[in-house]
C-alpha cells in the first residue's frame, strides 16, 4: 500500500511564525518519505480543501521551504470560516471526504487557534463515519496566546517581543519630547477578548523599574475616572506617561469602549481604534498633547523582529504534529508545557482537541497589580522566556527577503465543483 | 587661553538616529581635547540653554557615549520652540550670551531640522553683536527628509527602511487573509507637508513588480472618486490592496483630509488619523473588510530596524560639525551630496544656513507615476541606497538595550533664573 498523503492548511488570523510551523510539517514529512507521500496544502484554509483548491509542495525546493522560517503571513492563504456542525454541515463533510479520497489524504494538519481546533476535531471524528478515516491534528498558532491547555501559543512570543520593543523605543521618543510637547503616548495592540499582548507591553520597562507606563486589558473593566487620575499622577511625577491598550477593553457593563463611543461622538465605533478614543479623552481631561498609535497587522506580521524562541516553538509544533501522526495520534494538538526559569525549557505533549476547542485562556488577574495597570513579578517571569533571542531574517537591498513558492496547483479529480458559502466570519 | 567648551542640543521631533549624531559630536570633540574643552549638553534643546539647565558629558564613560549609536529618542531631551526674532527676542539672545559666557561656550551645535537651522543661524549672527562670539553649526536631523540643499537627511533612511519593511510584512499578512476576510489594509505614516515617508513605503514592493499598493502623499491632491476606483480595480484584479498614506494629505482646495472630515462625521478631525477616515470611506464604498494602522512615534523610534547607512550618516553629520567648527566655519550645516548608484557614495559639505532655514524640500512629482499612486524608477534609485544595511542594536533578555547616561548637571553660574515662555509649538 503506498504511503498516504498529507493535507496541510492554515486558518484564522496569521502570525509572523505560522509559516515556520508549515516548514516543520513539510521538512518532517520529507524526512519520513517511506511512510508519508506528498505534502499537499489547501489554498485559503479549509475553504481550499472544500474547493479542491490544493497545491503540491513536492515541487518546492528545500531552500524555498526553509525560507518559510523567516516569512510572515500565511504562505498558502488562510481563512476565517467554521464548518457548520452536523446535521446541517453533512454535505461539507461528505465533500471533504470526497476530496480526501480523491487525493489519498491520510493526514490532515490544521494550523490555527481555538476555532480551528474544532474543525480539526470534526474532521478527525466525522470523516471516519463517512468511509474516509483520517488522522487529523491541530497545530497551535495564535498571537492571542489564548489556547487552553498550552502554556503559550506559537506566534505570541514574537508579537510580544515586537510590541514591548516598539513601546520601549517609543517611550524613549516620548521622554525626549515631553518637556515642551507631547506628554502622553497611547499604543493600541491587538486583543479583542484577552490582554496577553497588552500585558506583554509591560516588558518595555526594565525589571524593577516603576516607570510611567499603564496597561489596559479586557480582563480589567475600564474605569475612566481612575484611569485619568492615574495618567495625571504619572505626568505630574515623571513629566510623561505611556499607555498600552488592548483593542477590546470594556466598561464595567461589558460594553466595549469602542462601542460605547468613549467620548460620545457618534460614528466612532465604525472607525475602530480605541487608542484615538483614549487619546481624545486624555487631551480633554488633562489639556496636554497626546500622540497615539494603532499597530494592527504591522504587529502580527513583524517577522523582522521575531522571537527566536517563538520561531523554534512554531517549527517544533509542526514537526511534532507529523510525529504524532506517525505514532497514530489523532484528534489532538501538540501543546506546550514548561518549567519556569531561563532559558525557557519546554516540552510538547499531545492534548485532546475536545478539551481545547472554542475555549479561551484569559490573562490571569495575578499578572497585574491591584490597580490593574502594571505587571507583577509572576507576569514578568512568564513573558521573559518567550521573547528571548533574535531570529533576524535575511535582508537584501535593505529589505527582508520572503519565501517565494511555486504553489503548483494539484490537478482536480472531482467532477463537481463546490460553491464556497458566502458566509465567512468577520 | 584654555580651549573653549561645546554646547550641544537636540531640537524638534526626534529620530531613531539623532543620538548617533550626538555620539559623533562627543567622540570627535574628545579626539580634539587640545582645542576643545568640555562638551556640555542642554536639556530639552534651546529651552535648556535659556534655563541654564546643562549637563556635562565629560562624566560619561566612552562606552556610554558609544551606546548612543543604538539608542532612539533624544537622550538630552528635545523641544519644539523657536526663538523670537529681533527686536522682541533681544532678551532671549542676551540671556543666551550670558549663559554661554558663564560656561565659556565657544561652539554651539544644534541638532534639528529646518526650524532649528534658524535658531543656529540666529545664535551665529546675533551673539557676536552682544559681545559673545560663538561658532554655531546646525546638524541635520529629520525623518521628514525635507532639508533644502541636502540630498537627504539623517533620520530619514531609518524610518524609510522601517515603513517599507513593515508594509512588506503586512502585505504578506493581508494577502493571506483576503480570500475570505480583510481585502484592504491602510497604513498611515508621518508627513504633514511632504510625502517622503509615504513614498518610501513604495519600496515594500520589489523592483519591477506592479503589486496592489497605492501611495497617497500631500504633494498630490486627494481625489476620492479616482482613489476608490483605483482600490476597487486592485481588489478585483489581485484580491486585495494595500494603501500607504501620509498624515497630511490634502484635498484639491488645500484642506487636509483630517480637517475636512472625510466622511463628514463631525469631531473626527480632533482624533487625528487619516487612516481610519480612508478605511471608513473604502468600507462604505466597496463593502469590504478594511484594516488600518497608524504608526506614529513607533516608526520614528524604531531603532531596532535602523538603516546602517543612515546610522553612519547621522554619526558623520555630528563629526563633520565639529570638524567644521575647528576649521572656523560658522552659520553652516553639514549637508549631504551623492552620486547615484549603489552602494551609496556620499560626501558632506558645509552649506550656509540662510539658504536652508525655514524652507522645505517637497517630494519631486517625478517620483510618482502620472496617477500619483506608484513609485517611478528614479524614486527607487533615490530611496534604495538610503535603506541599505542593517545596524541591529544589542539585545538583552529579548529586548533592545539603550544607553543610560549619568546626565551630570552642570553647576549653575547665573544668579537670576529664566522663566521659560509658555508658548511652545504644538
Amino acid at each position: 500500500m503506498p504511503a498516504k498523503n498529507v493535507l496541510y492548511a492554515q486558518s484564522g488570523g496569521v502570525t509572523a511564525t505560522i509559516n515556520a510551523s508549515a516548514c516543520g510539517v513539510i521538512e518532517t514529512a520529507r524526512r519520513n518519505r517511506a511512510r508519508i507521500g506528498h505534502v499537499y496544502a489547501a489554498r485559503n484554509g479549509i475553504l481550499g480543501a472544500l474547493d479542491e483548491d490544493l497545491v503540491d509542495t513536492s515541487f518546492e525546493p528545500a531552500t524555498a521551504i526553509r525560507a518559510l522560517m523567516h516569512t510572515p503571513g500565511g504562505i498558502f492563504g488562510s481563512c476565517r470560516y467554521d464548518l457548520p456542525p452536523l446535521p446541517q454541515g453533512l454535505a461539507h463533510f461528505q465533500r471533504l471526504a470526497a476530496v480526501f479520497r480523491a487525493h489519498d489524504i491520510g493526514y490532515f494538519f490544521y494550523n490555527g487557534g481555538n476555532g480551528s481546533a474544532e474543525t480539526a476535531h470534526q474532521i478527525a471524528t466525522i470523516l471516519p463515519h463517512l468511509g474516509q478515516p483520517v488522522i487529523s491534528i491541530a497545530i497551535p498558532k495564535t498571537i492571542d496566546n489564548d489556547i487552553v491547555g498550552s502554556d503559550f501559543s506559537p506566534g505570541f512570543g514574537s508579537v510580544a517581543k515586537y510590541v514591548a520593543t516598539s513601546l520601549r523605543e517609543a517611550m524613549a521618543d516620548l521622554a525626549s519630547m515631553a518637556n515642551s510637547s507631547t506628554k502622553v503616548f497611547v499604543m493600541e495592540v491587538m486583543g479583542r477578548y484577552t490582554g496577553w499582548i497588552a500585558a506583554a507591553c509591560g516588558m518595555a520597562l526594565p525589571a524593577g523599574e516603576d516607570g510611567p507606563l499603564l496597561l489596559l486589558v479586557p480582563e480589567v473593566p475600564f474605569n475612566r475616572r481612575q484611569f485619568i487620575a492615574a495618567v495625571r499622577s504619572r505626568v505630574e511625577r515623571h513629566g510623561w506617561c505611556a499607555v498600552a491598550v488592548a483593542e477590546g477593553i470594556c466598561l464595567r457593563d461589558g460594553r466595549r469602549l469602542t462601542q460605547a463611543g468613549g467620548d460620545g461622538i457618534p460614528g466612532h465605533e465604525q472607525l475602530g481604534g480605541v487608542a484615538p478614543l483614549i487619546a481624545a479623552m486624555l487631551r480633554k481631561a488633562l489639556g496636554v498633547k497626546v500622540h497615539w498609535s494603532v499597530l494592527d497587522y504591522v504587529q502580527r506580521a513583524a517577522r523582522h523582529l521575531a522571537s527566536k524562541t517563538d520561531v523554534e516553538q512554531a517549527y517544533a509544533a509542526g514537526r511534532s504534529a507529523v510525529e504524532y501522526a506517525l505514532q497514530g495520534h489523532s484528534d489532538v494538538m501538540p501543546v506546550f508545557r514548561r518549567n519556569g526559569g531561563l532559558p525557557c525549557r519546554w516540552q510538547i505533549a499531545p492534548a485532546s482537541l475536545t478539551r481545547i476547542m472554542n475555549r479561551e485562556k484569559r490573562l490571569p488577574r495575578s499578572f497585574l497589580t491591584a490597580d490593574g495597570y502594571r505587571l507583577t513579578a509572576p507576569a514578568r517571569r512568564y513573558f521573559a522566556p518567550l521573547i528571548r533571542g533574535e531570529a533576524w531574517p535575511p535582508f537584501s537591498d535593505g529589505l527582508p527577503v520572503h519565501a517565494r513558492l511555486r504553489l503548483q496547483p494539484l490537478r482536480r479529480h472531482l467532477q463537481s465543483g463546490w460553491q464556497t458559502p458566502a458566509k465567512t466570519k468577520i
